[in-house]
């Protein structure tokens, strides 16, 4: 995509395989919990389904942003999920664009503050 | 779904329909010009294709968010949208959800500094 000076909305640096909301749940749990989650443990976090969590976890290792161990406790299967360190280093940088959107929000709400909400053709549903 | 007590990282506030990249930046960008936005204008602010946009568009007014009104200027086609008084509420509640999305990345950062990456491996539940 042409990143032009003037695309001032175009929050280039939301990266997509984050951005989506199941992710960017499982993300930030696992930001949260450096020791790493289970699946049951991200499952409740996030309020996910099994085959959900299964997806998003495979699409976000695959993206190098989450490494997931399967091993053997107590003879039933664990499987325990962490954030990579560069996976660490693009959700930071992911929260730094977050960071932008609010502070446009804010200035929108001055901006629209200052405006006559009754010269607005802002019609209801 | 079912919204659990522990599902503390599910961001249920992030309502899909602003939360999709190019959506948010059109929604962003309509908030902070109330008094409304060219179809030529949102184009460049969101670095999005016609057909992007245009789609983009019509699923923001379908869900009510967005007010888009298609007129004649100097004989030429102009299309003007704004954010309807209810989508600006929507976008406010969105936002409002981000900041908590922030909020857990800031603790999670300082539980990060604190721990030591060479005991991660956790217990299951």
């Amino acid at each position: 995509m042409k990143n032009k000076p003037d695309a001032s909305y175009a929050y280039d640096g939301l990266e997509r395989v984050i951005h989506e909301k199941a992710r960017l749940s499982i993300v930030s749990s696992l930001a949260g919990h450096p020791d790493g989650l289970t699946f049951g443990d991200l499952k409740e976090l996030c309020a996910l389904t099994d085959g959900n969590l299964s997806r998003h976890l495979q699409l976000l290792q695959e993206a190098g942003l989450v490494d997931i161990v399967k091993s053997f406790h107590d003879n039933r299967p664990l499987t325990v999920c962490h954030l990579t360190v560069p996976g660490r280093k693009r959700f930071l940088q992911y929260v730094a664009e977050l960071e932008r959107v609010i502070a446009d929000a804010a200035s929108a709400a001055k901006t629209a503050t200052r405006s006559n909400p009754r010269t607005r053709l802002a019609t209801d549903t």
